[in-house]
């Protein structure tokens, strides 16, 4: 099945075709004494979708989850919390305003909103700083920016509340860049089918027993959610040549196998550069082609520790620039 | 004397004041047949940087060029070129446009419109796409991208006419991130002055015999213009800390000395990364303290080989992240 991606941020000049993955995500729980998220029912949440300019492609659920896979975005609903992410010029900020409208106050146990780099920031339709303002009309949270401005880096509000996460809650995100060798080069090609990308990712090997559900889009581009019992893993694919990116996250601990997911899907893409960011679990990979750059540890007062990691491979010959007219 | 920048993007959450600076520069050569660019005056450069909304502070000359300083801006003026670069949200191709409405289109020989990475585009008045199409209107020219857009690059478009520059015709560019130190901390600091600036710089032993043109901007900031000869040199300091950059640039040729200029400001200033751009000159730094992490090199239509290098440091101990709110 193909699809064109809506929420992708597009840059024309004449034959560069600019797409930038502009991810933002949303994680919320609410009290036990909260209605459960789940029996709000799909009609809420394509609502709620709605409010930020993303529709259902398809969805996915086992007794503890609905995994639904979003134009180029995911929404995962467990009983009483929620994760979003969106990409392109979506406006997540409306979905959450959208969500609060129906708890009270002191249902909402936690809010995080995540927002990362963006180098087209004029293209999208809200700076974080207007994102926090809104959202700071309704609540009082605090903001981080983790990383130089100049280089990669990922901006987090959060309710300022106090918050003791469950000892197994952990969340793993990788985000990857200029992807390069034969999958990346299949990613860029015409033609493409989910069964082959499944096959090439190793998902049977590196997700073994979830049930998968994924879209290729036209002319590329891959969304996948993956369900098994109370886990998810998500993953989104811009392909295009000048400006891939790749991000993949889950909420597996990954400690215990020194992240070999990580270590698979980076040798697998080949991303010339990616970062890494975790809440609670420290992300240990076998980066034996790249540097780590930069490193974050920051404990949050929502009871997490966000930690932020970039790696990079150094450039060993000229390259030539990019024509762009 | 103190001044306000006014080019300046300025993003205030809260308590973090975020300054980028987002230098564009252009660099115009006319035939030797066209009016001398000196002999316009200084009311018809004033109209011209008005056009953008920089404005004169000040200016020096010499037997072979004017040096203005302008409000976070420089312009050098030769009987047949001129160099102009700003900073913040000013516009210069709306400057680069009022020059050219008074020469005949032949007298136009070369044309180079520059512009680094921003990372609050959304603050910008127009995106680099948006100043070629309007360039393109005017003139015939093309566009790269040296640098990958997830981390520091640089943005050309020139006039695709060939033309043969001068032998001795170079240009070399210091772009500095992440400043540190003392002479950092020096420059944060409130109640400088410029003739302390000019001594932690060792401006006497980097630019010997340079005549110096300088401006400390109110709370801080720093414009530097250098002339000798033929040759200039200018420097302009942001030194906010979150988002220090400091850019030096020069017509002298570094090739002999390794740099030497180089390797001095960066031992001065510490900067956690550093990009050298040179238009025909092969920078040769000694930067025992940071990684080549990438590097372009791309013969240009306009006559000019352009270089483009990022350099930076590893970090190897956790920090802690930017509190924005």
């Amino acid at each position: 099945m193909l699809f064109t991606a809506k929420g992708a941020v597009n840059w024309r000049v004449k034959d560069l075709m600019f797409f930038e993955g502009s991810e933002k995500k949303v994680e919320v729980v609410v009290a036990e004494n909260a209605p459960s998220l789940r029996s709000l029912g799909q009609p809420f949440w394509e609502k709620m979708v709605a409010t930020c300019n993303a529709t259902i492609l398809s969805n996915i659920s086992n007794d503890k989850c609905d995994a639904y896979l979003l134009s180029e975005s995911s929404l995962f609903v467990w009983e009483h919390h929620f994760v979003m992410l969106t990409c392109g010029t979506t406006t997540l900020v409306e979905s959450v305003k959208t969500f609060m409208d129906i708890f009270e106050k002191d249902q909402i146990l936690s809010v995080i909103f995540q927002r990362k780099n963006e180098y087209q920031s004029h293209l999208q339709k809200s700076s974080f700083a207007e994102d926090i303002s809104s959202l700071q009309k309704r609540m009082s949270g605090v903001a981080y920016q983790l990383g130089n401005l100049d280089t990669h880096h990922n901006y987090i509000y959060h309710l300022d509340k106090p918050y003791v996460p469950d000892d197994n809650d952990y969340t793993y995100e990788l985000l990857m860049y200029h992807i390069q060798g034969p999958v990346a080069n299949y990613l860029r090609s015409e033609g493409q089918d989910a069964q082959t990308i499944r096959t090439l990712m190793n998902f049977e090997d590196i997700l073994p027993g979830f049930e998968i559900n994924d879209f290729v889009f036209e002319p590329f581009g891959y969304s996948m959610n993956a369900l098994k019992d109370g886990f998810y893993a998500t993953m989104h694919i811009t392909p295009q040549e000048e400006s891939s990116y790749v991000s993949f996250e889950t909420n597996l601990d990954l400690t215990p196998t020194n992240c070999e997911i990580f270590n698979k899907l980076i040798s697998i893409l080949q991303p010339s550069s990616f970062d890494i960011i975790s809440f609670n679990g420290i992300p240990n990979v076998d980066a034996k082609n790249h540097l780590l750059m930069n490193q974050i540890e920051e404990p949050l007062s929502c009871g997490y520790t966000m930690r932020f990691y970039e790696y990079m491979q150094t450039q060993e010959n000229p390259l030539r620039a990019h024509k762009l007219k």
